[in-house]
């Protein structure tokens, strides 16, 4: 096979077969094929797109370039999530305990956040202690133990995905809905869960920013999951407004431990049971998607997730004392509320520079080596269609010095867009997507 | 500047500023910007074009990378000729002698070939002795004192299209016209000529196979040209035929002579009168192309040409005695005649095929290091129309040893579709663009 006719084969809009796309990840794992072909013949397939056998295969080879998680030795379906992610997205670690509870075997591995999403992994690390570089076999006896782990992805498991992300990143080809699903799909399907539920994220906050664009995006990659075998359904939920109230690591743990005592927000109540439910149905626990939600409620309601939780900790060596007494987090030097200077109802919220406001405030990176802050952050108590008076306060800044933290105040009194006229809040899931 | 903005801006269709272009260029020269991130940016560019106005900025920052001839020391009007290239194509050994005996300088820097196409220099030197590795010095000196010289390209000039040729020949962008408009024209306007004729091959034997396509590409040269304030025009000329009857570099040059004699095949002579004519009329000789093509004949029925190249066959060191006894070039070991084993009129001639027989018979390169044997080819006498008879010697096959010209026969026979009822010959000349 020759490699320049593969990327005009893919130019001219043509299909390339099993063998065609073995042959590019193969070389481009072993370095035969150098990044200047793979980049042009990325490009390639921004512009001409892929058929969805195309896409399955790439998924599938890409997910076969390395190690693959073997999870048959816990007993039971094993469900897996995925969030494209969002600001403000911390489902993993209140879904995760609940489904736990309801007995669904929960492995989960994890990646760390770029840009102005935060990763799971990096949220768990601000928990004194906690460790996340489980070894697979570490990882798999403490979730047939406890039934819930969540550790960061190993080194060997889909090496295709980390070179060509890598590569797409510099060269302008991330934003291709094949390419985006076979990166995803790859590690759902490496990491050897039965089922999968997806959230797809969609709105300003996302880098999805339209419902059509999801809504493809979610259909592929359900079928992907499908035809590898998998059973696989996606929740679109809105951006358009960060989930919850903080955005900041240890700030989303402290309201994670609270949605799991009750007291958290509804949205992120809303999408977790949501989401949830889907994974306890499709584990066949539940006989629907509304029972798996009831019975994720009735866990909840019973501090059974909340318990969970505590095990999570106490097993990956986390104080589980921070867990009964949220101070013992990392704290932030300067904490400043921010209260409105104009009264009115709230149309809309930048999402993006609202995680931009926390990423600049240290929670977040915006390349690989940045450190990251985990007591830095923010509180937006405000949603779409939410009225405000003069005085209000909207939220909190928790920042590093003083400067910061009032240049944070002010950037976030100007994400949100306030009317006079009344307005309807946001419709928090908005589509379903299975095969 | 971000290179990776670049890239994306030209992905969704943007226009790249004239500074976007120079940064782009000058990094790729300089190694700042790695292949993987041009080659992404030329497919961008394969699919969404270029502007006119950044096909000429991009063409001139190339011209401007290296450095650049200055041929003012040449007095009078200097006018360059550039060839799309196809198979038989021996013209500016023709034109080249004309030109220069009408009294305008011919100052020619050409490439070698690649693939089924020959290039100039190749066939110059399989003169004995000739030498083209001229500096631009001697070159320059040797233009002043005869009128005419040819040279291989020196290093130094338009370095970035050399960079950037190679890169798009692994991956899959060398076929688009704005990449290909500015790799021609950054090195003819280097070149340093006053005025610039163009001809763009089109047809089976040339890369432009459509009309449409062909006269696209020349419109954007000849608006190049105009726009960096030199005199271009282009003429449109079918390659679905070899032009000539030779191809193979000795006997090209065997049958550049004869048609400096008087005795070549009429295609070639037309072609080289017509080009070679508008070249006069540009330097301003003739007032019309018509009369330049008048002023061209008469050199060569006085046998100004044939002179002419005899001067430049010295000048370059090259034995002048193999000019009066073409027996002196190259000759091949085996030499057999191919005759038709039907009868009718040829139809068709796949052209490209007759330029793989060549190749394969060693006058050609299938990759750039390969030594092409400057005395083997092929002869093929008959054009699109002619009619043969079961019998008719139809060409010639000069080869290494009899196998490959047992297979070269056959091939030739095979290259020509040939049926029984009469069908047109071939225009020559198709079109002409002018500004």
């Amino acid at each position: 096979m020759n490699t320049v006719e593969l990327i005009l084969k893919k130019r001219r809009g043509g299909c390339l077969t099993r063998e065609e796309l073995h042959y590019l990840i193969d070389g481009y794992c072993n370095e035969t094929i150098p990044d200047y072909q793979m980049s042009a013949w990325c490009m390639a397939v921004c512009f001409q797109g892929m058929t969805p056998e195309e896409s399955r295969d790439l998924t599938e080879i890409m997910a076969a370039s390395g190690e693959q998680a073997d999870l048959s030795l816990i007993p039971g379906p094993k469900v897996d999530k995925h969030s494209t992610g969002g600001v403000g997205d911390k489902t993993s670690l209140v879904i995760g305990p609940l489904v736990a509870a309801a007995g669904v075997p929960v492995c989960k591995m994890s990646g760390r956040g770029l840009g102005h999403t935060g990763g799971t992994i990096d949220k768990m690390e601000s928990i004194p202690g906690l460790r996340t570089d489980l070894s697979p076999e570490r990882l798999m006896d403490q979730v047939r133990r406890i039934g819930l782990g969540i550790a960061g992805q190993t080194l060997g498991m889909v090496p295709a995905d980390k070179r060509l992300y890598a590569l797409r990143d510099v060269t302008g080809t991330v934003d291709s809905a094949p390419l985006i699903a076979a990166s995803i799909m790859s590690k759902k399907l490496a990491g050897g869960a039965d089922a999968i539920v997806l959230d797809v994220k969609v709105g300003d906050g996302a880098f999805l920013k339209t419902i059509d664009e999801a809504r493809r995006l979610a259909q592929l990659m359900v079928e992907i999951g499908h035809g590898a075998g998998r059973k696989t359904l996606a929740l679109l939920t809105t951006m358009d407004q960060p989930l919850g109230w903080a955005v900041g690591n240890a700030l989303e743990i402290r309201e994670a431990i609270d949605t799991l005592r009750g007291k958290g927000p509804t949205d992120l109540l809303q999408v977790s049971l949501a989401l949830g439910g889907r994974m306890v149905y499709l584990a066949g626990i539940a006989q629907t998607p509304e029972a798996g939600e009831a019975l994720l409620r009735e866990k909840l309601e019973q501090g059974e997730g909340l318990r969970r939780l505590e095990m999570m900790i106490e097993a990956q060596g986390g104080d589980v004392q921070a867990l009964h007494d949220t101070a013992l987090l990392p704290q932030a030097a300067v904490r400043r509320e921010v209260r409105s200077s104009v009264s009115g109802y709230v149309r809309a919220i930048r999402t993006e520079d609202v995680g931009r406001i926390a990423m600049r405030l240290g929670a977040g990176r915006m390349v690989k080596e940045d450190r990251i802050d985990p007591a830095v952050g923010l509180l937006l108590y405000k949603k779409i269609g939410d009225s405000v008076a003069v005085g209000d306060i909207i939220g909190e800044i928790h920042g590093e010095n003083s400067a910061a933290v009032e240049q944070a105040a002010a950037d976030l009194q100007a994400s949100l867009t306030i009317q006079s006229e009344a307005c309807a809040p946001l419709p928090i899931v908005i589509d379903e997507i299975s095969h």
